[in-house]
């Protein structure tokens, strides 16, 4: 098959780039209409590729899906790695609460996503079964060595904490009469008065 | 159809100890193989009934799965008025979550169910939708005026603590390590704490 794709195409040797490229166009759509909404067709068509061509890059809609969680981890990182060594503080840890809700709140389709395929991961055969396991593993152990290493079980909250987040984001989505920014924050700084 | 059904079947007219039934052994082998694993021939095989008689009292697997969540709910709230008014003292509502705590690890199977049902039921066309939506106003309802009635601000409380919870499950059942009992009564031994 790669033997047949010597028509031409701009930027042949990017492949990487393409993937990226997929990678954003596939956030950008699933924010907007969920991912219930999005095709594969509808994504390829948004990157001027045809769905052939899209499937070169991911072999599956679910390949796909994981891919643009992975992508979001990365964002999200490098953006609380920007503000370290604040976000590594009480008031930055709250700072960071508060970004990652309104975060959040900028695109439900990919929180939307995130928690349908987090529960649906929980079988084993499920293609994103592994990346929710390292994801959960990564998270605490970031969180415990940064920004909740105040806190005196460290270990334990940092359960507490994503648990909490995880939760209220699925009734956020449920009700969204629920303010998720306010919440989370009640819920941040009672825990910091506490520890202060 | 219904004309065809006079072959001789015990109970006949026993339609809703018939869908009692139909619940409780569902509920059973849900609990103990997940509810992936677990068929409507299954299901109907373990009740001594064809599935075409499964399908008389319930139209979908998702109808089913809808119910027997319902049957939890109606078990658990029975179970926690037994034990009222106890139950809306703060030593009581200690009880309550470590009782709910044990009995989501005597049955995952039917923790997970709830979890992945609950995340699949925000697509509004989901069978469960509605279920799910109604559940989280009168679980929110019923601790507001009950259980955490005690909290200056038992509303918001209430939604915390439902998050807190369902999190917890989703994070538990990915990682069975974490202690699910032990985890809900520290959390919620600091809430006593700060608020007595």
């Amino acid at each position: 098959m790669q033997a047949q794709t010597a028509r031409p195409r701009p930027r042949r040797l990017e492949a990487s780039e393409r993937r990226r490229e997929i990678i954003e166009v596939s956030t950008q759509l699933i924010a907007e209409r969920g991912y219930r909404g999005v095709s594969l067709d509808n994504i390829a068509e948004a990157c001027g590729i045809t769905k052939q061509g899209l499937l070169h890059h991911f072999r599956s809609k679910a390949e796909l899906l994981v891919a643009v969680l992975e992508y979001r981890d990365e964002v999200d990182l490098a953006e609380s790695t920007r503000r370290a060594p604040r976000s590594l503080t009480r008031a930055g840890f709250r700072e960071e609460i508060r970004e990652s809700a309104r975060r959040s709140i900028a695109r439900p389709g990919i929180v939307q996503l995130y928690a349908v395929l987090s529960a649906e991961a929980l079988d084993p055969e499920h293609p994103a079964h592994a990346y929710f396991i390292r994801r959960l593993n990564w998270t605490r152990e970031l969180l415990r060595q940064g920004a909740v290493s105040w806190h005196p079980d460290p270990e334990g909250f940092a359960i507490e904490l994503l648990s909490f987040i995880d939760g209220l984001q699925l009734n956020w989505l449920r009700d969204p009469s629920i303010d998720l920014e306010a919440r989370a924050l009640q819920y941040v700084d009672r825990i910091l008065a506490e520890y202060s």
